[in-house]
């Protein structure tokens, strides 16, 4: 059965997914990009992100290049997708990722506000789905042709499938960074209770990686 | 200057520092000595707290030692102390740690309900302050003779010094473990806002270890 995962999902050691305040400027919240030191180091990210060639190998690198292994969809928050809030003005925001965004695959963003799938270069095209977190889950499965889906974030929609149990696997690193302030991944969550527990523990010098499943 | 330390202590995956209801039979709450896990196995903790020889060195014992190390007077929140609530029925409670505590030097507990001090062997001798924490930290400094004095928790007492930058240096581990409820150790303590860094990161099999640091 394909799963449905979270991968590469980073948060601060006082446990915040993205700090304050997104907007243009900062896709992430402010302090954000801190957390992902780990991950732009990798030779993976450098590849996907920037097309460059280098980078780092290693712990790392091998949670990097295991976020993409066997994903044939992806289901994003709106807020991953771009900075706007309420109904869209208009069709101008194509994402933070320029005309060839780094999926190469189909995209469900979950919205409250209908628009038209938008075709970009590279295979990816952004679903935007109204109807709620189940049934991007299912149009994302069928999409997939029975790869799995990952599940990008941000927090409030990782938050959304922990509580519906629908998150089979949930790789999550720890920046050694203080935030401050933004959203918990783990606030009004009980994982213990939802039948989860932490399977694998590997630190590199950035970062320390957790494999959560469910059991 | 000598400093305020918190040391070796431990808080779940999700962020917890102790689980849900304490009590005689569950000292560190229902499900948290599963934390104390790296702890347990060291020489240090093995000789401290069994007099046992044996137990692991390496990173997780590294960290139990410097613990102890430059130590004059420890600080206690009441429920570290024992299990009762309210004033005391009488003072038959002793501590959890027998006739001989761990510490062997002056101990300053905080509670709401005043009792004489209780001299134990080994030099160890608790004090109990009701003039609240800033008023325990000089009587603890005074008492630690030039040393250092170590914040033993729980995570509401780290938090009241923490709000007041009182404390200098505070080692966190983190285990892969989920406790899904409990007191959480960064719930409304915006460390950044209060000029803490975190200093350094390193890894065992059992735990991950972080520095955070007052600027």
């Amino acid at each position: 059965m394909p799963k449905l995962r979270v991968e590469s999902f980073t948060i601060s050691l006082d446990g915040f997914g993205a700090g304050p305040d997104q907007d243009l400027n900062n896709p992430l919240g402010v302090g954000g990009a801190l957390l992902h030191g780990w991950a732009f180091s990798t030779r993976t990210i450098q590849k996907k992100l920037f097309g460059a060639e280098g980078g780092e190998s290693g712990i790392d690198d091998d949670f990097a290049a295991r976020g993409f292994r066997n994903v044939g969809a992806w289901i994003l928050g709106r807020n991953m997708f771009g900075p706007i809030r309420g109904p869209w003005p208009d069709e101008s925001w194509r994402g933070w990722w320029g005309d060839d965004p780094v999926y190469h695959v189909p995209v469900f963003v979950l919205t409250h506000h209908a628009r038209p799938p938008l075709v970009m270069k590279g295979g990816t095209t952004f679903h935007f789905v109204t109807e709620g977190p189940v049934v991007a889950l299912e149009r994302a499965r069928e999409a997939a042709g029975g790869k799995d889906v990952r599940l990008g974030g941000g927090v409030n929609v990782i938050q959304q499938y922990l509580r519906q149990r629908l998150v089979d696997e949930m790789h999550i690193a720890i920046a050694p960074v203080l935030l401050g302030a933004g959203e918990r991944l783990f606030d009004g969550v009980d994982l213990r209770a939802l039948g989860y527990a932490c399977t694998q523990q590997q630190a590199s010098r950035q970062a320390t990686h957790f494999v959560v499943t469910r059991q």
